[in-house]
């Protein structure tokens, strides 16, 4: 039944084929010299991690659908190549804007795999409902609107760089609520927006990955790395270790729940990432991990139960309570750690610094997640146009729309 | 048929808090300083490849059956985290009662990961038996009589701190073993303790992840590193060519056997552990990663033909042959070239010096099999009483037990 | 029906052992001492990366018949492991008759596993057809003419040893396309020599470790490690996005086709292989890798259609589009850029010499390519006669020949 099919030759390529043309020639014209991108630098083992993190990890981490394996792996892979190109060419025209200083080479590199997590946190929200089309457009805008929310806050907000780029996974998370929130519900019978047990095996292993390589994540551009691996790890276990915990008190029967164990795993290593660096005791750093933990297998009930329904929206790989829920924590402690912090050291006498502290804080915290959300419905908008070929809710999480398969072999 | 599964929300969650809660009251209360644990060191990428070989490797490596693949990888992926905890407080104490010194930060952190293995290995050996409070108590238990036992070899045999560390696979074999043959005996007719071909699949997936990283865990701790990973990587790879070799000699039909590839590949990581870093001449190592694969697949063969239906044991992933065995073998090569190497370099003049280190050599390795066994049966005969809600027979092997996994949809 | 299976128990266990005792007795008497071999380097996480994208990588990236999975992976572990020790005891000979330096220690080891490569890709090429037998023959054969091949172009050409190594991708692919071209084709109605959505899967995870992996293995030996690890990023990314522009293309209703993405994101980084430490410029990488994609799926449908069919040769996993037709590309690209730069900088006044740079790096391709397509020739029909134990057309591309499985519950 070739004609109930969309066909996207016309579209995919030539939006990809000028993408890169474009890339290309600002590559050619633009770049501001050879000897700056190939400026010696030494943490090629992290970005390693990274890279592999961002590109195996969260391709197989996303692999949660019983029929949407190649589309998973593939589109996070696609999305990610095609990112970075454009990370590092917005980094290249804010430099030119004297935006931003010009680090060059590796460093530049790293910064854009990092911040194409926002991306591929986004993409697990749409995951199934988005075509190749949609989600290049999405990535490409929310990309670029990043990098503005980022030198906001780095501009007039004064944050330090490294922890501009930790808003990533708030910014990815609300970006990608709000624009699945403007895709249309599947409908209530429809069996395909579940897992079996083999992809959640393939999503086990995927987790792993993500979760084995978080401490460089955290740690690659902080400036005292053995604080951000140590703190990073500590909370990753307690947090890894209250999934269980969690997820056996919460469920029927008092059985474990793979998609618990999939999000809470992961949530310690969102809730540190803004305070990885500074935290000076690990007991600070495990109470953060089980509460990431709590707030994630909590919220993951009562968003699906409550919150989702009232908005009509469907979160496919629950990325609101995987990246959203520690993310806010995250950001909330961070407030509270450098206040409690600069308190103790001046003794609770300079109130007046200690509320700029504040005011500084939570103005990149609000500022970061009302761009992400705002700019994340109009996103939705405008991808839900008849120009972008929207996928029928009859033909969501279907690998067979966009890969050649046989019907009859494909259960994964 | 909820009412025939026992329910585990009244144990698991609670042993899991109980356990959390005195991590974190030691952390607050007893650890030694922040500056100590934030120590700096430069061995990230090395630990990062020994942490995802226990975490990642060991627990697809364990993937053997046919209807446990959450549990393989789920259950591994918590004890490993709980346990690390567990050896950093450990390891606090020793500190603190002055049977070791403080080394602090990823060094500790390293220890820690290295000593899981044991706990990896055991659980093998009760894979699909033994339920998540049987596990947590076995792993609990296992580590802090692991920890005692190599005080024991530091403290009154001398045995360096990094060779103590060293018998994780002996202990955790023996120890595995020793729990296993406490456990009923699965009925004869049960077909969920063998693998399918996408178990295997998985399973040899795991496998090389462990077999690329050994070199990485052999070196980490050892003065000489150059010397340990090159000789780990030689005997790894005669190893391996003999797995093969050995498999097609002795299975029916001349065909390999996936069990066999399994084992054996892994046996020379194991036989070489001791004497990774002090051999000069790489055939030496070579000689010994072929007798650890001979050692292997011939075990193999007895013991399951022999020795465990006369002990009435059964070992779910053959631990005894993959690491038992090996170190076994591997315990004696390092008594028999410390002695050669010795007389040599004494022209064999000084006798009683090197009977001293013989009866060393040899006191260390009784002294951990023993322990092993003795406290293995112990914990094994504890881990069989009613409270800990053992598991019937015709349970044994199945993830639904433990899982939210929908039947008709599950085989790996 | 055992009978009609062939056994292989008289032939490959008794191969592997004398192979094994030749490595083991060169070890013991003509290795120029230990001092050599442990020699210090700093390269460990270079090599570690090379090492598991040789054996994870390749094993899984060749995973592509449906029910072959067992072999593809086994049998590319078993001659990556047998083929290092091959490669050191070669060099070790070399080093013997003077025709090189000696070098030890870890970095002999890593150009041993470089060198591997071409194996893994040979492999490839007569995957499911040739028995365990023939591919140690093969690739025994395979690496010692590599050696002659590398070692003519060192001493004759004074092409620089590194770039020899890099010449890997072309020897493997058309060694490969050489020997299967000697094999019978398998008769037309044979359904297994397809693949299944989940040996895609497992293909793709196999392709995305090659892919992460390649930036190490392309700076592992190179002078300039940062100019060599960004261009080979660059390139693989504009490969990837690439992969996915051509293969919506040229595919029937404009879907992706696993098969191009797995052969074209990779074609990137053998394009780049020879140039990778040279490039001063991004945009250039990136258009080789652009080059490197359209020339794979190009020549996927090309090869399949016209070649393959004149020639009746059959290429399981489609090396030669895959790595042959790329390193062509890589090779006649070094050329230009050479004479290029070597123009440029002596502003065309210099014509004999450029003249015979064009000379050298021709010959070297040429030397190459011919030897490996002579060479492969006459392997094949080595591998052909009956002492080999030829396996039956109606018998290839089946794990049940070589594994014990048992055919009910197989399918990948």
């Amino acid at each position: 039944m070739p004609s109930r099919y969309l066909n996207f030759r016309c579209s995919v390529p030539w939006l990809i084929l000028l993408l890169e043309t474009l890339f290309l020639i600002r590559f050619f014209f633009c770049f501001p010299g050879a000897g700056n991108i190939y400026s010696p630098s030494n943490f090629y083992p992290e970005f390693q991690d990274v890279n592999h993190m961002v590109i195996f990890g969260f391709g197989f981490f996303l692999m949660v659908l019983r029929r949407y394996g190649f589309s998973s792996t593939g589109f996070n892979f696609l999305l990610i190549v095609l990112g970075v190109q454009c990370c590092v060419v917005v980094e290249d025209l804010l430099i030119f804007l004297r935006v931003q200083q010009n680090e060059g080479g590796m460093k530049s590199l790293a910064k854009a795999v990092v911040s194409m997590t926002a991306v591929a946190i986004s993409t697990g929200a749409v995951l199934g409902k988005a075509n190749p089309v949609q989600l290049i457009v999405m990535s490409l805008v929310e990309l670029i609107i990043f990098y503005v929310s980022r030198c906001i806050n780095r501009t007039f907000l004064q944050v330090p760089d490294h922890l501009t780029l930790m808003h990533v996974h708030l910014f990815g998370a609300y970006f990608g609520v709000a624009v699945t929130s403007r895709f249309p519900e599947p409908p209530p019978g429809l069996d395909k927006n579940r897992g079996t047990p083999k992809s959640d095996l393939f999503s086990m292993l995927g987790t792993v990955f993500v979760w084995v390589f978080w401490p460089s994540f955290n740690s690659i551009l902080a400036d005292s790395k053995q604080e951000a691996v140590l703190n990073t790890y500590f909370t990753l276990a307690v947090s890894a270790v209250a999934a269980f915990m969690l997820s056996a008190l919460t469920s029927k029967d008092g059985k474990f729940r793979m998609t618990h164990i999939h999000s809470a795993v992961l949530a310690g290593g969102v809730t540190i990432s803004y305070t990885a660096h500074s935290i000076q005791h690990p007991w600070i750093a495990m109470i953060l991990g089980l509460l990431g933990s709590v707030i994630t297998v909590l919220g993951s009930h009562c968003l699906q139960r409550c919150f989702n329904p009232a908005f009509k929206l469907q979160d496919t790989s629950g990325v609101h309570f995987t990246f959203g829920l520690p993310a806010v924590l995250g950001a909330v402690a961070a407030v509270v750690l450098c206040v409690v912090e600069e308190g103790i050291s001046t003794q609770w006498n300079n109130l007046s610094s200690l509320g700029y502290l504040i005011f500084i804080d939570i103005g990149a915290f609000c500022q970061t997640i009302s761009t992400a959300l705002i700019t994340g419905l109009i996103t939705g908008l405008i991808l839900n146009i008849k120009l972008l070929k929207t996928v029928h809710v009859s033909k969501y999480f279907d690998d067979q729309f966009y890969w050649e398969v046989s019907f009859k072999s494909y259960q994964i």
